[in-house]
């Protein structure tokens, strides 16, 4: 990035507004990368500022009557993009959900996945996998449920695979290793938890032009004029970080670094354990999902910053799914994860 | 930029998610600047990836119910985003217009400054000046006159400014030169066309905490909100540019850049001249419209290129308005300049 930024005061190198959907080079990069064997070509990659503005981008695309669904605790965008759209009715205190948004329950009772069977269906799924904030990833199996109920319904999918990098088992890291899920699903991705790219802003969506709307028009044509016309992709800049990222150096690096931070997980894991707390999620995710019952996530999280002086963040915050837990980031230096984990254990022992 | 992209390899330089609205400095910077005398002071300042990007921004913030009114011919961003997010009728072929879209004309006979008397009532004006493609600026006495139409019909105003160092004489720089458009105008601006950040992607935009909806709502408070949720911030790196460019070294550095495409303009406005065209823009904006009277524009842009080899923007594609003219770009090398305007004398001679 400092020599693409150098380069951008010669003659040479300077180079001005880009192809909206990202650099050839970084899209052909994705690509092979990540899809090598998934039928997913260098044009269905369309290069982002990351997740975040990718799914509001993609809300503008479904409009204001689209209704969604989203896992239940999940990434407050998702709800969040759909009241800003008006796709959404009042917020219901009693309940805690806002009208017209389904809420899939993921809990441990059903293994962190919905009984699909119970579902309503909607016009747009949003799935995130390895889920922030329960760190649970589906299963092939699991996936498969939710291609074929797509394609039973009529319904896009957009998957959040921000975290797939940190996946230790065999479950999918792309929804599109599910056979017939390029005619159902989006895919949503991000530089920013594998190479600490949250604030250079680099991400990626894919979209299949195997995916059409119920006229056949590709959906992939829409979402281009939208990135054409609302963006005007993502800095050069960061690009040219993305491309460092997919060489075999940065590769490396990615998956260090993913490693260096699996083994934070572990602390943490285990610190939890040991005081007789429920854990769920870290296996294939960097985030602990600790279960506090019959408590008020708000109270564990003030507990904790008041007597440990650590920040965690409450349950709730993801959605009425979450009353009960705290998310533990595994984002951090060696030394504080080891210092938070003497300071839990002086707390909760 | 290089600087700031290796300091993030460094534990000390690293930063991840930054303040969605921007970075403090920058802020302070962009307000300092530009509008030191005017009351608008750092925290109206939003930091954004481009004036395009926060005009779907904008647009997601007054949804699809809003009416809005357009310069004719204007930037195609407006009425494109309009017609996305779903605020406009069928496109009327016999007009060239979007129905549910007010088109204020602006031609040579009014002095590129629409006759507001004649102009219905609208939620939002977008108001680019100096203008693109036209290359007029309004004056103060008209920007007076747009203050009091939008104050009269509780409108809010989009002033884009993005060529506002193009002005050499006395037109306003921003709309909030003008008494009370703090309470009726947003201005968005850009760095790609001082510094050439085209592909680095930095802009801001600047919403006064004056401006309220009817019921007393700041604006601010849901574009804060829309900011933080559809937009995660420009990346670090292009901000660390930005921060250049308002330097002493960066404003002059800024400066003679634009002094040198003023140049360029011209010599293609002397060009023109000396050829028998009407040109008008030039003296405030990199721009020069050339009138091509009873001809089509695709016409004029097909033989420019086809006996020139020359590339310039047909009018009719920023409006009907636009029609029988091409836009005429200074955004070039000298020796390109020169060139082009040897095949036009050729041409045209």
């Amino acid at each position: 990035m400092a020599e693409r930024a150098h380069a951008l005061s010669t003659v040479d190198g300077y180079s001005g507004y880009g192809a909206e959907q990202g650099e050839k080079k970084l899209r052909a990069a994705v690509a092979a990368t990540y899809y090598a064997d998934l039928g997913i070509e260098e044009t269905d990659i369309f290069v982002s500022d990351g997740a975040k503005c990718d799914i509001s981008r993609l809300q503008v695309l479904f409009g204001s009557n689209a209704k969604i669904a989203v896992q239940d605790p999940s990434y407050p965008a998702y709800v969040d993009s759909s009241v800003i759209m008006g796709q959404t009715g009042l917020y219901q205190e009693d309940v805690q959900k806002y009208g017209n948004i389904e809420y899939m329950r993921c809990s441990p009772e059903n293994g962190f996945f919905p009984d699909l069977s119970s579902v309503p269906r909607t016009d747009i799924i949003f799935f995130c996998s390895p889920n922030n904030p329960t760190g649970a990833a589906a299963s092939r199996e699991q996936l498969t449920q939710l291609v074929k109920f797509a394609k039973d319904n009529g319904s896009i999918i957009v998957y959040d695979s921000a975290y797939a990098m940190y996946i230790s088992d065999d479950s999918p890291k792309s929804i599109f290793e599910i056979p017939g899920a390029k005619e159902v699903a989006i895919e949503t991705a991000s530089f920013s938890k594998y190479a600490g790219f949250t604030g250079v802003r680099l991400g990626w969506t894919v979209v299949p032009k195997e995916l059409l709307f119920s006229d056949g028009h590709p959906v992939a044509k829409d979402f281009n004029r939208i990135v054409c016309t609302c963006f005007n992709g993502a800095s050069n800049i960061s690009q040219a970080g993305g491309l460092g990222c997919l060489s075999p150096e940065g590769l490396k690096a990615m998956s260090d670094v993913v490693g260096f931070y699996k083994e934070n997980t572990k602390i943490i894991v285990d610190t939890f354990t040991s005081l007789g707390f429920n854990v769920y999620g870290a296996k294939n995710a960097p985030y602990v999902w600790v279960h506090f019952p019959g408590r008020n996530s708000w109270d564990v999280f003030a507990e904790i910053l008041e007597k440990a002086h650590l920040v965690t963040t409450p349950g709730s915050g993801f959605g009425p799914g979450g009353e009960g837990f705290v998310r533990v980031s595994a984002f951090g230096h060696r030394e504080n994860i080891i210092e938070a984990a003497r300071r839990l254990e002086q707390l909760y022992k």
